[in-house]
């Protein structure tokens, strides 16, 4: 039901446009995690808009230092896949089950609406983002990792109450912020240690 | 009833994080623009997201050459200040009225939360945009106007069926497309020339 393109635009800016338009749904695809400013979850969109805001502001803790406009654009196409692959809740088990396969397949599906070298480039920044292969990729993931925690925080428990979630699940994802930031790292092991005291995380026995 | 951070983080780290948080409040502003993927409104960090996306695809049509990763954090930015001045929709008669003065306080309150060579440096590439005063700040002013364009567009209608909405309002928001890329301001203008002729614009004497 969405207006297709008028004619007589070039075929190059119409495949371009086209993936521009498609692109909207990832404002539809909700995360797990709560927002701290309302009573909802996030979604894709915002949650990559965050990310590339912290990118900016917190570049100065990258163990590397990192080219912050290459990492930006890292953080803004990372999660186009989950457009078709759907998002992949790290505390609900099972949720990530074929998540490689079906996000190769959606990045197959989605990259291929633009441009065949425009397609190739997109491809590249998500592969790069995804192996972790690059200082701004491992920063990239770290500001992944890190901005659900602290939107966990401010929420005073947030997905850290999800049945998959206890003591080790969530030491994993702090793992992901010392990869990229050793003193970011630190923070967010000081989040998880009065988390775990304050009870919003549960130790692994429980 | 948000919660505080922890105890024990360095100042700098903290004020940074404050706003960060803070920053969140972007996901609860809305515009008047249309989502194409769903029947709501977009908020100004979806709406961010998306135009930094479109810097990324679409720098190719600029004008003067430019730094993608630049053009990139000027728009990641540029709508902050609505946090506390709120969004000042175009067709609305009066929503505007002392909007220069509102975004000024808030951009004095919100960058003052950052330490204060980061409040200098956000509040610098918030002057560039706003006074469109590099390549890259034009063509992301450009990528601002034309967002709201394609979705109104592809909604069939949108903000154009506004009370404040005519052609030569919705013309004026075209020459912004213009002053960054002639040849996206030329595609703009043909969305504008076929939505008068299906009747999503109103002609100025309607
Ligand atoms: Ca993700």
């Amino acid at each position: 039901d969405r207006q297709p393109l008028p004619d007589g635009i070039g075929e190059r800016l119409a495949a371009q446009l086209r993936f521009i338009a498609e692109a909207d749904k990832l404002k539809t695809i909700l995360r797990a995690s709560p927002l701290a400013a309302a009573d909802r979850r996030e979604n894709d969109a915002e949650h990559s808009w965050h990310l590339a805001l912290m990118v900016i502001l917190l570049a100065e803790y990258a163990d590397e230092p990192i080219d912050v406009g290459h990492a930006v654009r890292l953080v803004v196409i990372h999660d186009l896949v989950e457009i078709y692959a759907g998002d992949s809740p790290v505390f609900v088990p099972g949720a990530a089950a074929d998540q490689v396969e079906r996000e190769e397949a959606a990045a197959e599906r989605l990259f291929g609406l633009l441009p065949a070298d425009q397609a190739a480039e997109i491809r590249a920044l998500w592969d790069e983002f995804e192996a972790g292969r690059t200082p701004e990729a491992r920063f990239g993931k770290a500001m992944d990792r890190l901005e659900p925690m602290l939107l966990n925080w401010l929420d005073g428990g947030g997905t850290w109450q999800l049945p998959g979630a206890t003591e080790s699940t969530v030491r994993a994802r702090e793992a992901g912020v010392v990869a990229g930031s050793t003193s970011l790292g630190s923070f967010t092991g000081q989040l998880v240690d009065e988390g775990l005291r304050r009870g919003w995380i549960r130790p692994d026995e429980a």
